[in-house]
C-alpha cells in the first residue's frame, strides 16, 4: 500500500529527467544480467557492464537484460545512453510509485507496473517493475533481486513452448503474463481471508474482527491502485499502435488483457464482500448487544415488583393504632400468602414475556 | 460462486496452450458424442474418437459434436489438431473458470459461458460452456454430461421449428438461446427467496434471516459476474464482425442479447431488493428491541417510585422520641392512604406514559 | 411489478417464434378491431377476422387495427402471416413482460412498450402495448380491452389537431405519447404518496410507515425498469433510421423523448428522496426512543439515591447497644430530616439533569 | 422544487401543440414590451399587440420583445403565428415544468430554462423562461413580471460594453449569462445555510436540525434537475450547429458554460456536505445519547449495590433466636461499620469506572 | 475551500470583460516582474511597467513576466490591452474563485489553475495562478508575492536541465509541473493526518476525532474540485490543439497528465479511507458503550434479586401471630442461610452471564 501513503518525489521544481531512487528497497548494488537467445542456442551473462549489454544486443539473437536493484543511478544513466531510453522514463524507473502506464517514446516500449506476489500463505510483497522493449531486446528493471520472473528463466532454459523461436515481443509478453498471474495467489490469499471473516463474524464477531476487515478493505484499495491502471495498459499494447509488438504477440496479450479484467472483476466483488462483511458484523454485533440487554432487563423487570411487595410488608404501620394498618402482617396465612402472590406475579411475567417471545 | 473464491489456475509462468483441467468436476472419462443432420436425415453417433470426428464433419450436412468431461487433456489436444483450434482455446477450455467472452482465432469463433441452470424449486448448478464454430459444425465442450442442451437435441430429432433446414451458426444460436434461458429459472427461484425473505423480514425477524440475505447477496455478486460479461459476448457476435455468423442469425442472436440485458435487468433489481430487505431487517430488529426496552423500562419506572414510598415507611424512626417522627405510622389511615398514594403515582404514570404515546 | 418476479416464458429449448401467452390478463376472446381514415372520412370495424383487417390496409387511408386480448394465438399467427410480421416479434408480442425495445424487421417497424396508467388517485395499472407500425397501417396488441388509447380515438373522430391528414407513422407517434403520458398522473400519484409519507416520518412515525417506504422504493425500481430502455426506444425512432417514421413525426418524437426524459428525472428524484425519507425515519425512531428511554432513566435515577436513603434508616442496627447505631432514628426532627434529604438529593439532580439539558 | 412533485400537463392525448397554461402564477394579463436598438439609438415600447411587435422587427435594429404573464393564451398563439414559431415550442412555453433544453427549429432557435434567483438572504423563487432567438430578435417569456433581466436593459440604455453594437444573440447570450449568473447568490445562500447546519450540527444538534437538512437536500435534487440539463443546453449552443449563433458569441457562451459546470461542481459538493452533515447529526446524537445513558446508568449501578447493603440490615433475623442472627445490629460500631462498608463500595466503583474512563 | 463557500463574482448582469479583483488576499499593489534568457544570458527585470513588458518581448529570446498581485486592475487591463488578450480572460484572471481550465483565444493560450501548496507539517494554502502563453513569452498572475515558482526562477539561473534552451511552451511546462509537484506534499500531509486519524479511532476514539474526520473529509472534497478539471486542462494541452505546444513539451505534458491522475487515484483512495475511518469510529463508539452498558446493566442485574432477599427478610409479618409467618426469622441458622442464599444466587449469575461470554 506504500504508493498510497508515501511518495518521496524528488524535489519539487527539479528539471524532468533528474534521477533520484525513490524506492525503499535497500540495494546499493545494481546488478545487471543478460540472455541471448534464439532457437538453437542459449547464453547467459553476469555482471555485466552497461557497454557489454549494448554489444551483446548487436546479435540476431533476443536478448533479456535484467537490471537488479536501482541505487546506482549512474549505470542506470549510462544504460538509459547506450539504449536511446528517453530522460523522463529513466526518471519514472528510479521513481518508485508510478501508476502502471505504457509509453511508445523514440522507437522503444517503456512499460511500468506494479508486481504483487506472494509465497504462497504468505501477506503480499510489492515491487515496481520497468520493462523496456526494443526491436531485439527486453530490459527488465527490478528494485531487489529475486523470483518472480525465474519461470520465464526455466522456460527459456528448458525450451518450453514456443518462447525460444519467438522475437522479443513475445519475451516481454511472457514477462507480463507472468507478472499478472502473479496476482491470482495473492487474490487467492485474500479470497481465503475474506472466508475466514465470514466465519468469525458469524461464530465469534470481536472488535478486533472488524479492523481487520477494515485492513482488508484498505489493502483492496490499494490493490485495485495497480490494477486498474493495467487493464489500460495492456489494452493499449493490443490495439497494435506499437510496430515492436507484432500482430501474433497482439493475440497472446489479448490473453493476459482478459486476466486483468478477471483481476479487477474479483477484486470488485471482494471489496462489495468486505462491505457486507462489514455490514453483517455491525448487525452482528448489534444482535447480540440486544439479546444480552433484553435478558438482563428481563431478569430485572421481574424482580423489581417481586421486591415491591417485600418492601409493601416491610412497612413499619402500626397495627396496633389501627385494624386497617397492615392487618396482613397479623393473618395466620399472612408470610405463605406473600409468598404466593410473589410467585403468582413471577408466573404472570414469564407468561407474558414468552407470549412476546422476548424469551 | 466458485469463480470468486477458488482459481487453481495453471503453474505461474506455463508456456500459454499448456493443458490443465482445472475445474473440480469429477469426471475422469472424456466422451465425444455427434449427431449430424440436414434438412433430410439426422445421425446420432456415440463414443467417437477425435479422428472419427473430423471425418464426420467432412460431408455437406452440419455436425455437433459434444464433449462431455474434460478430464483426458490428450483427447482435447487431439480434437484441437484436427480442428484448427488455437492452443490459447484448448487452454482456456480446460481452465474452467473463465470469464465469459467470445474469440475469433484462425477462423474459428470460441465462445466461452457459465451455464447455470436448476431443477424446478432446486439451487443452481454452474458449470462452464465452451463452444466452437467453424464453418459446417458446433464442437461443444461440457464439465459434466447432463442434460442442460437436451432441448436441442429433442428439437433436432424432432425437426421442430426451422433448425434441421439451418447452417451451423442457426445451432450455434440455438445452444447458446438455450443456455441463456436455463437463468430464468435461476432467477425465479432467487426471486421466490426474496418474497420468502421480505415475509420473514416483516414477520418474524431473526439473525438467520439476515445471514440468508447475506447469502442471497453474495450469490446476486457471483450471479452477476457471470452475466455482464455475457451481454459483451453475444452483443459482439450480433455486430457481425464474423463471416461465420450469418445476417439471418444475426437476427435471432439479438433476440438473446435483449434476454441477456432483461437478465441483467433483473439482476440489478435484486441486489436493489436485497439491500433494502438487509436494511429493512436492521430496523426492524431495532424497533422490536426498542419496543421490548421501552416496556420492560415502563415496568420498571412505575414500579421504583411505589418502592421508593415502601421504603419511606418502612424506616424506623422512633415515633416515641418525637411526635415528628413518622406519625402516620400511628394513624387510623395509615396504611390504607399508602396503599392510595401508591395506586396514585401508577396511575398518574401511566395516565402521563399513554399521553405520550409509549404505552 | 409483475416483470420482477414472474417470468413464465416459454419451455427451455423451445424453437424461437413459438407462440404462448404468458400474461395474466384472463381474456380468453382476442378481438379485433379498426378504423381507417383520411382527412375526408373515418370509418370504425369491429370483430374483424384478420382477413378482413388485410383487406382494409388495400386502401389509401391511414388504418388503425387494434388487437384486444392475445388468448387466441390462432388469431394472432394468422395476423402474422397476413402482415408480414417476423415470427420473433409475433413470439415477443405474446410474452408480456418484453422490456421496451424497438425493432426494424422486414419493412415493419415493432415496438414494445409497458403501459402504466391509473384511475385519478387509483393504484397503477401495468400492461405490455406492442405496436407495429406497417407503410399505411398501425396494429395495436393489447393484453385487455381497456380505454387507455381512447383519446386518439376521440381526436380521430372529432378531427382535431393535425391527425386525419397525416400518415400512419404520425399516429404511432399519436399513441406512443399517449402511452408516455400516461405515466405523469401515475407519477403524480407516487409524488402525493412521497409527501403524505414524509409527513408521516415527520409526524407519527410507525413501523408500518417504514414498510410503506420500502414498498414505494420497489415500486419505484419497477418502474424504472420499464421507462429506462424506454428513452432508449424513442431516441432510436427519432435517430431516423427507418424510413417508415418521416423526418417531419421525428420533431413530434423528440418531444415525446423530452418527456420520457423528464420522467426518468422525476423517477430518479423521487428514489433519492425514497432513500432520503427511510433514513429520516431511522433517525426519527432512534430520536423518539431515546427521548423515552432518557425520561424514563431520569425517572429510575431519581428515585434511586431515595430509595437508597429510606433504606438506609430501615436498617435496624439496635439503638440500645451503643450511642452510635443509628441516633438519628431518635432525634426529634429526625424524620423530616430524612424527608428533607430526600428532597434535596432530588432538587439537586434535577437542577444537574437540567444544567446539562437532560430534561 | 414544484417541477418535481406538480405537474398539471394539458389532459392526456390532446393533439400536440394545445395551448395551455399550466403555471401557478396568477398573472391573467400578457403584456408585451419591446426595446428596439443599434449602436445609435434605442426605443422603449410598452404594451404592444403581437402584431405591432412583428411590425418593429422590421428595421434593421435588434428588437427584445418581453411578454410577461403566460395567461393569456391567445397573444401567445398570435405570437406564434407572426413569428413562425412551432406549435410545439408554443406548447412548451406555457407548459411551465419543462425540462431546460434548446430546439432548432424552422429558422427559429427556442432554450427554455428554469430561472432561480432571490433577493440577498431570501428563499430562491423560480420562474420559467423561454426565449425564442430569430434573425434580429429575441423574445423572451416570463412567466411574471419582474426585474431578474433588468440589468440587462440598464446596459442597453447606458450603452455599457458591447451590447448595443452587437447582434441579436449576443443579446441572447447576455441575458442566458444573466439567468445563469442568478443562481450564484442562490447558491450562496446554500452555502451559508450548510455552514449554519454544520455549527448546529456540532454545537446543539436538536431534531429540527435534521429536518433542515433533510429539506436542504431535496432542495438541492430540485435544484440538480435544473441545472444538469443547463450544460446540455448551453453545450449545443456553443457547439455552433445553428446558423444564428455566431462564432463571436460561441466565445461568450462558452464563458457561460463554466459558469454552468462550475455551478454543478458546487452543487454536488454541497450534496456531499450535506449526506456528511446528516451523518454527523446521527453519530452526534448517538453520542449525547451515549453519554447521558452512561452517567445515569452509572449512577443507578453505584446506589445499587448500597441499597442491597441496607436491604441486609433492614431484614428482621431475630437477634435473640440465635447469636448468629444478625449480631452486627447489636455492635457498638455496627452503625457507623455499614455506613463505612458504604462508602467503600462507592469509593471502590468509582475507582472501576474512571480507570476504565467510563466518567 | 473558498471555492466551495464563497464567490463574490462581479454584481449580476455586468457586461463580461469587467475587471475587478475578487481574492481576499489583500495585496494592494500590483508589481511585475521580468526575466527573459536564452540559452546564451540571462536578465532580470524588477518594478517593470506593462509598457516596458511588452518592449522586453521584442527581442529573440523567452521572456517570463510575473505580475504579482491582482489589485491594480488598471496595470491588469493594460497588461490585456498590450498583449491582446482577451476581455473574457482578464475577467477570469481577476476573478479568483475559477475552475481549472484552458482557453485557446486570439493566438494565446490562457491556463487557469489552483494552486495548492503548503510548508513541511503546515495547513495548505490556496492561491490562482493565471498563465497566459504567447509565441516567445508567458506572463503568469499570481494573487499574492511568494515563492511557489521559485524553483523555476532558480533552475533559469543556473542554467539546469534543458530549460534555458527551449521555447516558451517548455517554460510553460514548467511552471505548470512545478505546480503539479506541489500538490503531492500536500497529500503527504493528508495522509499522515489520515493513519493520526486511524490510531485515534482505533486507540481512543473521541468525538473531536469524529469532526476532525469530517474537516478532512470537506478538505477532499474541496482539493477533488481542483483536481478533476486539471486533468481536462492538461490533456487538452497535449492534444496538440494549440500550434503554441510543440509535439516535444507535448510529451513533457503527458508526463504531468499521469502526475495529475495520480493525485486523482490518491484523492479517490483517501475519500474512501476517511470514509471508513467514520465507519470505524461509529461501531467503535458503539462498541465501547455497549461494553461500558453490559457492565453496568450485569452489575444491577447481579444485586437485584439479592436485594429481593433482603427486602422479603425485611417484611414485617408477626410470627407471634402464626407459625407460618417467617419462621426463616427465628431459626438458628436463619441470617447465615439468607446470606449464603445471596451468595450462591450471586455465583449462579456470574457462571451464568459468563458461559454466555457476557463477562
Amino acid at each position: 500500500m506504500r504508493g498510497i501513503f508515501h511518495r518521496q518525489r524528488k524535489a519539487i521544481g527539479m528539471p524532468p529527467g533528474s534521477l533520484v531512487y525513490t524506492g525503499d528497497a535497500q540495494v546499493e548494488k545494481t546488478s545487471i544480467s543478460a540472455v541471448d537467445y534464439n532457437a538453437e542456442y542459449l547464453n547467459h551473462h553476469e555482471d555485466l557492464t552497461p557497454e557489454e549489454c549494448h554489444t551483446l544486443t548487436g546479435s540476431t539473437a533476443v536478448t533479456w537484460i535484467n537490471v537488479n536493484g536501482l541505487g546506482n543511478t549512474e549505470t542506470i544513466r549510462r544504460m538509459g545512453e547506450l539504449f536511446g531510453i528517453h530522460p523522463l522514463i529513466l526518471e519514472d524507473i528510479l521513481n518508485t510509485q508510478q501508476r502502471p502506464r505504457v509509453q511508445d517514446l523514440e522507437g522503444t516500449l517503456y512499460v511500468v507496473m506494479q508486481m504483487v506476489y506472494n509465497e504462497p500463505g504468505q501477506p503480499a510483497i510489492e515491487e515496481q517493475i520497468s520493462l523496456v522493449l526494443g526491436p531485439s531486446w527486453v530490459i527488465t528493471f527490478q528494485e531487489r533481486p529475486g523470483d518472480p520472473l525465474d519461470p520465464i528463466r526455466t522456460r527459456l532454459e528448458r525450451g518450453a513452448g514456443r518462447i525460444r523461436g519467438r522475437s522479443a515481443d513475445y519475451l516481454a509478453y511472457a514477462l507480463i503474463d507472468t507478472i499478472v498471474d502473479r496476482y491470482f495467489p495473492v487474490l487467492e490469499h485474500l479470497g481465503d481471508r475474506i472466508l475466514d471473516l465470514e466465519t468469525a463474524v458469524l461464530d465469534r464477531p470481536e472488535p478486533a474482527t472488524l479492523q481487520s476487515i477494515h485492513h482488508l478493505k484498505r489493502e483492496l484499495i490499494g490493490l485495485r491502485r495497480y490494477v486498474w491502471p493495467l487493464r489500460e495498459v495492456i489494452s493499449s499494447l493490443t490495439r497494435g499502435e506499437s510496430p515492436l509488438v507484432s500482430e501474433t504477440t497482439g493475440v497472446y496479450l489479448r490473453d493476459v488483457h482478459d486476466h486483468v479484467i478477471q483481476i479487477m472483476d474479483i477484486l470488485e466483488s471482494y471489496r462489495e464482500m468486505a462491505g457486507g462483511l462489514a455490514e453483517l458484523y455491525m448487525s452482528g454485533q448489534s444482535n447480540r448487544m440486544n439479546e444480552v440487554m433484553k435478558v438482563l432487563t428481563v431478569i430485572a423487570t421481574i424482580f423489581i415488583p417481586l421486591t415491591f411487595i417485600a418492601g409493601v410488608y416491610g412497612m413499619n404501620f402500626d397495627p396496633a393504632a389501627s385494624p386497617l394498618n397492615m392487618p396482613e402482617l397479623g393473618w395466620y396465612w399472612g408470610y405463605p400468602a406473600a409468598i404466593a402472590a410473589m410467585l403468582l406475579v413471577t408466573a404472570g411475567m414469564l407468561f407474558f414475556f414468552r407470549r412476546r417471545r422476548w424469551l
